[in-house]
C-alpha cells in the first residue's frame, strides 16, 4: 500500500484538501494518505519548501509526496513530477519542491503534459486538485513519469541559503518558525561550535529585537522565559524561549536576518 | 474498504472529534477515515453545508459522511441518514445534509431510530458519539438504512440561495469564505458572462465595502495585492486579492450581501 | 491492522507530526494511524491528559497511544510505557498518560530503556521523532514493554483534583476549555443533583467573572447567548454559551477556580 503526502497552505479546516482526497481515493482507493501540513502560511513558498525539506526523508521509499503552495496558478508556470532518492514529488514549478529533492538526491525533473492524467476539466484556480492530485494518484499507481510528462532540463530554484561566519559574527535568516515560536534559522548546526567556542554569554540580533542568549542543549535546561539559542531537531540552529515563544516575544517574522555575537566582547 | 468523511465545527484539535473516531474503529474497524473538515466556524450550519456540498461529490461511490453542525442537539431535532447519488449523508435533521444531497441526486430520507444501532447511553450534548458515528459506521458496514429508521417524507431545508441580475447590477450574498481569505458568493460562474460584457472595470459593495475590481480568469494574473473577481474552484463567482485576502482588507462576513456593477456607467 | 494515536501539542501543522507520522510508517508499514489531537495548548501537559484521558477509553484493545507534551525533553526525565487496561500509552513521564491509564486500569509501568527500539541518533530536543514514535510503532508490531524497558514503581503523577461542596458553595477547577469555549470542570456530573436542589437560578464565580446561570439538560435548551451549566460529554460540569463562547465572554482560562451557589439565599 503505497504513501501520499499532502502540503498546502490551504488551512487546516479547507474542503480544498478534501476535495484532493477525494480525488486521489477515486483513482488509488488503496493509497494511505498523510496529511504533511496543511498550515504553510498562505503563499509562502519558502515556507512550504522547509517543511517538504524537514519531513520528506523521513518516509518510506516509494513515497509520494504532493505539495501545493502555488500563488502562480493559472499563469504559465507548469507543473512538475521530480524523482528524488527512492520518493516522487509532484507539484507547482514555482521552487517548492527543490530543497527537498535536494536532499533525498535529485534524480529526475519531468513537466506534466498528459492530459490523460488529470481531471477532464481544469481549472485556472486549483491544479491541486485538477492536475496533481489525479498525477500523484496515477504515480502511486505505478504509471511511470514518463508517461506523464517530458524530462526537462530547467526549473524554478530555491534555496535556503545558509549561515556565514563573518569575523566574530555569525550571520543568517529565519527560514522558519514552528508552532511553539522557536524561530529556525538557516544556519547548520555544527557552526554552533563556532558560538560555543565564543562562551555562553551572547546576544543576538533578529528583526528589530537585540537580547542576551545563552547557548543550551535543550529547552528544558533553560529558566522559564528565557531566550536560548540551541541545535533544533531540524539540525539548524534556532531561537527559542523556554515555555514561551521567540518569535512573538520578539516581533520576529519569517525572513528576518540574524546575527550572533558575543556579548562580552573583551571576553571572546 | 469504505470511506468514512466527518464534517464538524468541532475544531482541529478536538477531542470530540477523536471520540468519534474511536466508536467508529470500535464498530468498522477497516473503515477509511477522512477528515472533511473540523474547521466549520462553530454553530454556523449553512458553511457547513457549503462544505459538504462542495466536498462529496468528489467521493468515490459507497463513501458515508458523516456531518455534525449541531447546536440543537438535545431538543426535538431528529437525526437524519439520506441516500443521495451512490453515497449516504447522516447528521442532523437542521439543513446541513440538503444542498449536498440535493447536488448528489437525493433519492430517500430516514429518520434515526433504531437504539441498537446508537451507543448504549446517549447523551443531551453529544450526539456526533452517540448516534451519528456509530450510525455511519453500521452503515459504512452494509446495514441498510430502512434498518436503521424510518423513511421520513419532511425534513428541515437548506438553499444558498442564487445570485439576480437586476437590470445593470449582479447581487449575491457572500456564502463562504476560504483559508485565502476569497469570499465565495452564490452567484453562479456562468453569470460571469454578463459581468464579462460590461468591460473588466467593475465595481463591487460587498458589506460596507465599496471597491474598484476587474474579472481576471486567475490569482495570479492580477497584480499583487489587487483585488479581483474570478470564477472560483467552486463555479461560483468569488471576490479575492492576489496574494492577500479580500475578506480581512474589505472586512466581509458570512451572509454578507454583494452586488457588482460597472464601473465607468456610461461606456457599460 | 492496529491502531496508533498521536496527542502533541506541536499544532495543526506541524511538520514535527508529519515526522512522527514518517518514523512509524517506517516500521509499522501497515499500523493505522490516528490523531488524538496536536492543538493541546503548548506545553500544558494538564490539558494534554485532560484530551488523552477523555479519547483513549473510546478506542479499541490494543490501541497503541502515543502522547507527546515535553517541555522537559532533553533534561533528566524518562520517557515511559504503560500498560493500561488493553491498551499502551507512550510518552514522556511528567504526567500527561497518569489520568488516561488510571481510566483504562493501570496495570504496568515500565522506564524505556533499549536503544535498539529509538531511532539511531537521539537528540537533545525532539523525543518524540527519536523516542516515543518509533518506541510506539514497535509495540504496534508487537514487541513488548519489557523488552523495551524494565518495570519502574515511581513515577510523577498528575490529578484533575475533583470538585467539593463545602455547605452551600459547590467549588472546582477549570480542566479544560474545548473549541466552542466550554468551560469544563473537575466537579463530576452528578454534583449536579446537587446543585439541581437548589433551583435553577444559580450564581457562579470564574476567574474573575460573576454571573447568573442555569442548570439545563442541552445546549438547545438555552436561550441565544445565555450562559447555563450542564452535564457536558465529557461526564463532567460545565460553564457553556448556548451558541457563544463562555471562556471568550467571561475570560475564564485554563486552571481557574470557579463556584457555584444558589443565587436567591433565602430559597435554597
Amino acid at each position: 500500500m503505497s504513501i501520499i503526502t499532502l502540503l498546502t497552505d490551504f488551512g487546516a479546516g479547507s474542503d480544498y484538501v478534501a476535495v484532493m482526497k477525494g480525488v486521489i481515493l477515486n483513482i488509488a482507493p488503496d493509497v494511505r494518505l498523510i496529511d504533511l501540513s496543511h498550515g504553510v502560511p498562505r503563499h509562502e513558498i519558502r515556507a512550504g519548501a522547509f517543511l517538504l525539506w524537514s519531513a520528506a526523508p523521513y518516509f518510506p521509499q516509494g513515497t509520494v509526496h504532493i505539495a501545493v503552495v502555488d500563488p502562480g496558478v493559472g499563469t504559465e508556470r507548469q507543473g512538475l513530477i521530480i524523482e528524488a532518492g527512492a520518493q516522487l514529488l509532484v507539484g507547482p514549478d514555482n521552487g517548492l519542491l527543490i530543497p527537498a529533492a535536494g536532499r533525498l538526491g535529485l534524480k529526475a525533473v519531468y513537466g506534466i503534459h498528459n492530459g490523460k492524467y488529470m481531471l477532464p476539466h481544469v481549472s485556472a484556480t486549483f491544479h491541486g486538485r485538477d492536475i496533481f492530485a489525479p498525477v500523484g494518484a496515477h504515480l502511486a499507481c505505478g504509471i511511470s513519469p514518463e508517461e506523464i510528462g517530458r524530462k526537462i532540463d530547467e526549473w524554478v530554484g530555491l534555496s535556503f541559503g545558509r549561515g556565514q561566519l563573518k569575523g566574530d559574527r555569525l550571520g543568517g535568516e529565519v527560514i522558519y518558525i514552528d508552532g511553539f515560536g522557536n524561530a529556525i534559522t538557516n544556519i547548520p548546526g555544527e557552526m554552533a561550535l563556532e558560538v560555543a567556542a565564543w562562551g555562553r554569554e551572547l546576544e543576538v540580533n533578529a528583526g528589530a529585537a537585540r537580547a542576551r542568549v545563552r547557548l543550551l542543549r535543550a529547552y528544558g535546561l533553560a529558566g522559564e522565559g528565557e531566550l536560548i539559542l540551541l541545535i533544533g531537531s531540524h539540525g539548524n540552529l534556532e531561537l527559542a524561549i523556554n515555555r514561551g515563544s521567540a518569535a512573538e516575544n520578539l516581533g520576529i517574522k519569517l525572513g528576518d536576518e540574524l546575527e550572533i555575537r558575543c556579548a562580552k566582547r573583551d571576553e571572546c
